[in-house]
């Protein structure tokens, strides 16, 4: 069964994700916002470590009502816009699409459940350093793991054919038993560390090259855990230990948050920091630093 | 009994205090480090609340080998320089000298004594809004109560003297039953302010603008009241809305670790942060956004 595809918010995510995929040959439509005439003249372009590669005519769009009805719906923009969601993607919504969120936090898939009963929604992590350098210009660094998880859809088949899809695309992809497991696994390192190279005005390098708030970022990702831990996902501190391993061994990185920041864009602090700090407090465990990070970010980004 | 007394840190605290007591009669000899030649020949100008003066005569010294044993040193520099203090202070030491540290923070009197063992300390709380604006120009704003409390000191009349000197000399002072109950309880205002005024780079009334950092101060100053709690001074939590409602009417304000950190000065983390954070531990209570807080300033030292 050959799916046709759409993509919401084509950026680092989406132009890399979506290319790859018409790269393979399918059936990809792109919408974009401020990047649509470039692409309709010049195509997208994707420097990648995979390789490079440059697509002369994609299916673009600057407005849904022109986009057909799709079978998968790849969301790939910041969650910042999510509330505009549901008007974005009921007229490419049929009786089987499934929506896939690819973005970070916790909970998108329940705020879009409630706007859409009824509608099939999975969620997707991607594990990928990925820029737009420009207008329909794409940098992929490194990584690409695509992570996909249902939330509500009935039918897995179509998800499995999705990473089918992804991986005939070289695009390194799998199918997790566990959503929610895998959401919180991701935030383990995302909520140190997106919070931090903002408050802190810095990168995970030197985060990590001083012992306090080396500390305090291991500290961090152990309260994620027994948060996690408490909402019943067995996620183990080990775990913590594998991070920060990972992020010594990282070259200097500033996460998407830190980017947001300096190009003074709204930071997706509901998903990633205010709704895991509801969640685990509902559940009966006060994340106390996570909460005290979402709080000097409320403010950088009401003073900003 | 006249008191011969000695300032230690002649700046915005010690240039008025030990002023308002050489303009009352009393004996004062001052230890200046950078203002030493602009005082000796210009003398010390006080610009107060309370009435401006000119001292065009102070016993001003820049080498304790040249200054007299006093009765009474107060020590009025910052805690960052508190290592050097055994050095500064063992010259001026007759058998019955007391020395009262005006200084913010906990844990101070007890690192002194452990250093000079067989000395009578006491310290001092100044609530005070005082700046030096230039060399041996001292400019007192607001306030200006100090709080004086034994640590170690066996016959408490000559405390309750020199707090009659300041009486005397219309500082309003008195004397704490309980010093480490009063430094607690100035850590609840303290450690919250002083700190996030730093990393959020803004000032106290900004924190209270918003509402998620005014929420975190309130719940950084509860922390601090629970850590109190648990070292044995029943604070009381209502203090903590006290100081809140005390913050919101006050003018916008930059606490003196903000000052310290504007000016690429030392901040005294030590004493308001890592010592509480440690003597609460000790007592079995974790003050998790406290700890956090301490850990982002060191960051913010150790890069500035």
């Amino acid at each position: 069964m050959a799916i046709r595809y759409g993509v919401i918010g084509t950026g680092a995510l989406g132009g890399f994700y979506g290319g790859m995929l018409v790269r393979a040959g399918q059936e990809v439509h792109f919408l974009f916002r401020s990047d649509y005439e470039h692409v309709r003249e010049n195509g997208l372009q994707v420097d990648s470590v995979l390789g490079d590669f440059h697509l002369p005519k994609v299916k673009a769009y600057s407005d849904v009502a022109q986009m057909p009805v799709c079978d998968v719906i790849l969301v790939c923009m910041k969650t910042t816009g999510n509330h505009l969601l549901p008007g974005m993607i009921r007229p490419l919504l049929h009786s089987k699409t499934v929506i896939i969120l690819i973005q970070n936090g916790l909970g998108l898939e329940k705020d879009l459940a409630d706007q859409l009963p009824g509608v099939s929604i999975a969620g997707g992590l991607a594990f990928i350093c990925s820029n737009k350098v420009s207008a329909g210009h794409i940098h992929h660094l490194d990584y690409g793991k695509l992570t996909i998880g249902s939330y509500n859809v009935s039918d897995v088949n179509i998800l499995k054919t999705v990473v089918a899809d992804f991986q005939a695309a070289r695009v390194p992809a799998e199918l997790s038993e566990n959503l929610q497991f895998s959401r919180w696994q991701k935030l383990v390192w995302n909520i140190p560390f997106n919070g931090m190279t903002v408050v802190m005005n810095t990168t995970t390098d030197r985060l990590m090259a001083n012992e306090h708030t080396r500390q305090l970022a291991k500290e961090m990702m152990l309260e994620v855990i027994h948060g996690a831990n408490q909402c019943g996902y067995a996620l183990s501190e080990s775990f913590a230990l594998k991070m920060i391993d990972m992020t010594l061994q990282m070259t200097p990185y500033a996460p998407s948050m830190k980017l947001d920041y300096d190009y003074h864009r709204p930071m997706e602090i509901e998903y990633i920091y205010s709704k895991p700090v509801q969640n685990a407090g509902a559940a009966g465990f006060v994340m106390h630093k996570v909460a005290m990070l979402e709080k000097q970010l409320q403010f950088i980004q009401a003073n900003q």
